[in-house]
């Protein structure tokens, strides 16, 4: 914490960790050295596997340590009990020289649990820290914001929020390079009463402490850019994150499609997706298990949104749907 | 509930409801009236205006009947207040008129606060059900699937959870032409011991019922079409249903900016909103709150991924985050 000199440091790799393992990890990490070229590593595996491969890219004068480590967790291992178990494994060699000062940052994309067991175990909590959470950055339109928790703790207190929320705004200043980061709370509207007694509580935590707090943030806003900073549980936090990268996955799919036939069929396949997305045109949602059938449209609804509506319905009637649905739920008995 | 005759059925329309009022809604009205011939609708709202707009669409000779009613419900009232204090609007004439037969189904796209009132007050719950769910179609690569709930019960019961699945099931089977529908609990994981107490009991439940239950789903996979019918909290439901109504938005603007410049620039720029949301192209996530930093990267991390978390670490380090985040957390006391 020396404001003077530019720190000095040491980031470790977990160089056998990941689907693709030192075949992966070891030339991201040398591109890195390269990019940067103030910057040391050290990486941590098996010595001759990684000896060989720094040799293969020609990485021998980059600032580079090998850290020989011969044991491994296997995926599906008790985190905590590999942790305690295995002290040369990579990750729990590199996260207790993390702790004994002799690298400044740890690097894996190994097990997920392991890494925040060692983190955990071995380099403890901050003060006032009750909770860590895991944060990642999310893609808008103009940039990018910081969602936490994605999955460390799937039941949270009002309190935990707000730690999140302080957490989350330091490292958005320092590192996201937003001078007063707009911190929101991930809610399903945006008065103060709306939500979960999580939510509610958080919000009059939130609004109270030092942060500039813009109060409840919808996900639909999300990806606007609505905020820089959003907090939440680990558990809705998690199936917001995986659903944004379902989004990609679901992008690739469709593009694959229509990119084959070339760029000028790009875009009409593109406002055909876009049309897919458009819920405008589904035909509504559907207040399932009242005696009755009460389509609910969008307040922004089109003359076309409304047909779809209007002809569901009729099925829905000719069918006697909630008849239907009475039968069977008569058939639980 | 008669097998043998087709039912005849008359769908009743909020004609005044949503954001544009009848110019939206009594159009798409007449063009489902127009699109199935059998079809009678009974429009709810202002005699005068909607005369007017039947006559200017010339929709007099199809089976469209005025129900004239004065009064109307303002966003922002109290729902359950507004449902029993004003008896002559629409949604509340029409919803009475259901439950007494004169109609056989409701289309609204007025208040959904209201609306939803109206039904649990007005139609009731059928037997066996304590919570109606919202359920509302969402787009995949190949088709639909039913999300509930959407957002009617913020806190949910396992058992809540296991009626939402039967009655999700049942309209799977009758409207969405699925013979056996894959029936999911959404979830942050696979194994049936993922996620809140609330998840786990309800696998338990949903396992055991008469189903084809086909497991968590995790929300990475939803858009892929994984599952059917899914399972949720209407807390849940309602921040994955609006991330996907804001991945639409988000998509609509991305597009607007590259089609701007003609079919051969749309797949350019769709390749580079692709790369944009792919997952491997960020910095890795961290564990906030530890005395370091542990950077964690996706197991299917390229070159690229580890490279860009590995100069993350570098710039944490060299700032001494955890330092950072301490200072901050001790500002508090």
């Amino acid at each position: 914490m020396d404001g003077n000199a530019p720190r000095k440091v040491v980031v470790a790799v977990d160089a056998m960790g990941g689907d693709f393992g030192p075949t992966a990890v070891v030339p991201g990490a040398v591109a890195a050295a390269r990019a940067e070229p103030g910057l040391a590593l050290a990486l941590y595996g098996d010595p001759d596997t990684l000896d060989a491969q720094l040799d293969d890219l020609g990485a021998r004068d980059l600032p580079i340590e090998v850290v020989a480590c011969r044991d491994r967790i296997e995926m599906g291992e008790s985190p905590a009990a590999a942790v305690k178990g295995r002290p040369d494994a990579p990750i729990v060699r590199a996260t207790r020289d993390h702790r004994e000062g002799r690298v400044q940052a740890v690097v894996s994309a190994g097990s997920t649990g392991a890494q925040v067991a060692a983190s955990l175990m071995i380099l403890g909590r901050l003060e006032g820290v009750d909770r860590p959470a895991i944060a990642t950055g999310i893609p808008t339109l103009n940039g990018r914001f910081l969602l936490l928790d994605v999955g460390a703790n799937v039941q949270c207190t009002p309190e935990h929020l707000l730690v999140f929320a302080l957490l989350g705004d330091e490292y958005a200043r320092r590192l996201m390079d937003v001078e007063t980061p707009r911190v929101g709370l991930l809610n399903i509207g945006e008065e103060p009463t709306k939500g979960t007694e999580l939510c509610v509580q958080a919000h009059a935590l939130l609004r109270d402490a030092p942060l500039n707090f813009v109060g409840n943030v919808e996900s639909r806003h999300l990806l606007d850019g609505a905020a820089d900073v959003v907090v939440t549980d680990g558990f809705t936090g998690n199936i917001a994150l995986k659903l944004v990268e379902g989004f990609g996955g679901f992008l690739q799919t469709a593009a694959r499609q229509f990119l084959a036939g070339g760029a000028a069929d790009a875009g009409e396949g593109l406002r055909g997706l876009l049309h897919r997305l458009d819920y405008t045109s589904t035909g509504g949602a559907l207040l399932l298990g009242v005696r009755g059938s009460s389509i609910i449209c969008h307040g922004a609804s089109p003359a076309r949104a409304i047909q779809s509506a209007v002809l569901a319905a009729g099925r829905m009637a000719r069918l006697d749907l909630p008849g239907l649905l009475q039968q069977r739920l008569a058939g639980r008995a």
